[in-house]
């Protein structure tokens, strides 16, 4: 029975619980099978889902800033949007069944569905952001924050704006991004495809051995210049020369004028148009970055190529130092292995996550979905796991817990003996007003609980105030008002009317919470 | 060459844009194909997700009201996992193409993926919200949001607590989270599936026809009784006598107390068991959901059996009244044709959405997971697209457009003339001075603009200050800040000190928007 056959009986199978026989899925003794996520997939659990929800809330504060609006896409095209965008990680998209109907497959990027909706709406400028999942059937290495479902947070200005005006807004929304979430161990590694095209022209490659002289060059950040040099010569068929020519630009970098002024001394480029239009592009940025007061951030590297087909003008990643592990590495692993979930991530700082924003310009993109009428576009990706994976680490190391319910009150009754019912009824209408007046409030959900199980609780929930009814005091109309967590136990609480018992609260509240920010926020803007 | 070839090529090519042919993609002349999402899914423009956001925003705050923490799945889940668990439906569920390795499918809501995880984890206990977009392979009708991919907004306890009172918890969280959205007209039809249940048995329903009945008295929202009754014996083997006594019960409906005074007084309910333990369990609940004073929204409603197999106890669905088209419907449909995009949605409210929330009690999913070892289970689904379509109509009765950028600050440059550089660097640091300050910015991307394009530009943006940099007075180390917006052309703005204009601007600000609410949340709360 073939797995395609597999897979449609599994479709149909519907009124048994038995899982269906698949040469993949492993089993227990008992028939019942692992419960797991597929391969490169994850759950996200209600603490790592506050840092997430931190990193999102931090960066998109940050796109309204710039103006930009956001929009959503579906998380699968028709399959033919896609195909032919992506070079040979093409290979890499998850396709849908054919149950009838369209052919379509997972988004592999949030960059194709903008210019398709930007092509489909006849829009002529826009600054949009996108923060969602995509899709790529690649060797998962969790431990780099490499998954097959992954965020991304993306922003991308479309528009007929002047030269490099819009790039170096994007190369500033780098900037404030990771500065934002506590990242400033970081570079921005810049290189500009038109000056890379013609470098690689003047040092004597064909036109049509451009593109895959680039991507050699794009391996030169994991292997040395010789294994470089010997793709180049043995399997792309460039001569000793060309491939030396090439190695002397290459190893260049530094700041954008350090590397303008001998790319401007090249003789072999001096006369190659598209070497001299990218380094006139590079002079003008280099003075709008100076504007923004980010130069300390920007490196120009050669080197830096990019694999993608669709970029046309300049192109950025942005890199954490990785040279050495953080001072606190042994101590990170520990708490990681005591947190026992998840201490891949823990782990990925210190082993390297490789670059944690990355974009640059591709003019041409929505043309190729609106009959060549085509809008220019720059935009940045960052990426979510890989941020996650350096906060979380950080945070672990500062915080033993997080609280991920951000309950701030606990209603609670005190009583026993003859007649005693719990009040039940009674904390369900306390509790009832205090939603009503906005605030996050808990009770037990036992018609009688002891009061034990009930301050545990509140602890639990991270509460900072509790409510207490008691058997004598409520039915005259009295609540008493208690702070909560450390050195609070002593006090005895205030007991006041049941009328104003709300605006005591809020007052008590807002006394505990004077910033108004919440742990997360706090935390991850002093990281 | 069959169709699942044709998947595996479209896969495989990749160096060519040229589409793939497919029987179905339907193209233009110049072998550009149509560019559409596919069928049953949507872009979701700008602003249509200041809306969503609204919606999810005024959710989100509720559920944390309610101590509820978030977690994530995978939008797939392996095929195994979804298998079984919904009845009929199974057929709709999508699966991804077998490209080696493990069968996955998309998940079908997040009810399931939710039971996974506390088996997965082990979990005892946890009041859990999730977000997310689930996959249906049904006909859609966007006219009255039923959407291929959707967004489902669930809430679940999980855990042994004392009888009914989470459910009453998640009844009023109903209640609180569609008036938090300004709907009101709407009513909570209640059933209890162990009362269902037994009053089948009790009119002579053989035990393994009880679920194929269920089924049959679920369509009597849609049906006369006459056709179900049809259903029952002409197609489900129920003799006449049985399927009238049936009817007898099914037509019942009104407040929790009054149909229970009815069903305790039925003789042949009075001996069968599973019925009295509905009835029990009722009569509690009747009791608490005085408590929360929402008894005014909450209907008895005998005939709801709602269709998943999962369900245990109590079931409810919320329904918008949809006796009448709303007054202004002409006048709707005019400003949907009008805004031209998504009229559809527009027309939804009075061609009725069906139910806007649905949810029960399902004590056994979780035990399908985990070896019988089960956790009670009680939880709600907010339908987002229906909600959506009814709070969009209503705000553009309200509004003729929504701004979806947030900005309110635009930077310009006035001046002209001889040497007239355009200050486009100036307002870039400038402008990155009130990034620095947190204020949403925006400048216009010339390097020489006129004055009229900038204002233009500020009044798309919806600024509501202006930072002016003159040619005479920004030399001197002034700027002009002035108010934007009707009523305030003629105001000439106030020259100031570069030194302290952010201070300036924030104080501006903060007496433009007094009670800092975004204008959508405020129009939204004000429906």
């Amino acid at each position: 029975m073939s797995s395609e056959n597999i897979a449609k009986v599994a479709a149909q199978v519907a009124e048994t619980t038995k899982p269906v026989s698949n040469k993949k899925a492993s089993k227990k003794k008992n028939d019942q099978f692992i419960l797991k996520t597929p391969k490169g997939t994850k759950d996200w659990s209600d603490s790592d889902m506050i840092i997430r929800e931190g990193i999102f809330s931090s960066l998109t504060a940050m796109f309204k800033r710039h103006g930009a609006v956001t929009i959503d896409t579906p998380v699968f095209e028709l399959r033919e949007i896609l195909t032919g965008k992506y070079g040979e990680d093409s290979k890499l998209i998850y396709n849908l069944e054919d149950q009838g109907g369209e052919l379509t497959s997972l988004r592999y990027d949030l960059t194709v569905p903008f210019a398709r909706f930007v092509a489909s709406n006849n829009i002529a400028n826009i600054k949009r952001y996108h923060i969602a999942k995509v899709y790529r059937r690649d060797q998962p290495a969790m431990t780099k924050g490499r998954m097959r479902e992954f965020y991304q947070c993306d922003i991308d200005f479309a528009g007929n704006y002047d030269l490099m005006v819009a790039d170096s807004e994007i190369l500033n929304i780098i900037v404030e991004g990771l500065t934002g979430l506590g990242i400033r161990d970081f570079k921005v590694k810049l290189n500009h495809r038109k000056i890379l095209d013609g470098i690689f022209q003047a040092c004597g490659v064909k036109d049509e051995d451009v593109r895959k002289i680039s991507s050699a060059v794009d391996k030169l950040d994991k292997s040395p210049w010789e294994v470089v040099k010997k793709e180049m010569v043995e399997e792309k068929g460039q001569s000793e020369e060309v491939a030396d020519r090439i190695g002397e630009f290459v190893k260049l970098n530094g700041s954008i004028t350090e590397i303008l002024d001998i790319l401007k001394t090249s003789d072999i480029l001096s006369t190659n148009e598209s070497a001299q239009k990218g380094i006139e592009e590079m002079s003008i940025l280099a003075d709008y970055v100076s504007a923004f007061e980010i130069d300390q951030f920007i490196s120009f590297d050669l080197s830096l190529a990019r694999g993608l087909d669709y970029y046309t003008g300049l192109i950025y990643e942005a890199v954490t130092q990785q040279s050495a592990p953080p001072k606190n590495a042994a101590e990170l692993k520990a708490k990681a292995a005591k947190a026992k979930k998840s201490d891949d991530e823990d782990a990925s700082e210190y082993v390297g996550v490789g670059s944690i924003a990355a974009g640059g310009r591709y003019d041409g993109l929505v043309g190729m979905f609106s009959n060549g009428k085509s809008i220019p576009c720059v935009g940045i990706s960052f990426g979510v796991e890989r941020l996650f994976s350096i906060i979380k680490s950080r945070i672990t190391s500062k915080l033993d817990s997080i609280n991920s319910s951000q309950t701030q009150v606990y209603v609670m009754a005190f009583g026993g003996g003859e007649g005693w019912n719990g009040l039940l009824k009674e904390r369900m209408s306390i509790t009832k007003k205090l939603w009503d007046a906005g605030i996050n409030t808990e009770y037990l959900y036992k018609s009688k609980a002891n009061i034990r199980k009930q301050f545990d609780a509140a602890e639990k929930s991270g509460a900072s105030l509790a409510v207490i009814l008691g058997k004598e005091e409520f039915p005259q109309g009295k609540l008493r008002i208690k702070l909560l967590g450390q050195g609070n136990d002593s006090d005895e609480g205030e007991l006041i009317d049941v009328e104003d018992f709300v605006k005591v609260v809020e007052q008590k509240l807002s006394e505990v919470n004077k910033d108004g920010l919440d742990e997360i926020t706090r935390l991850i803007r002093n990281l």
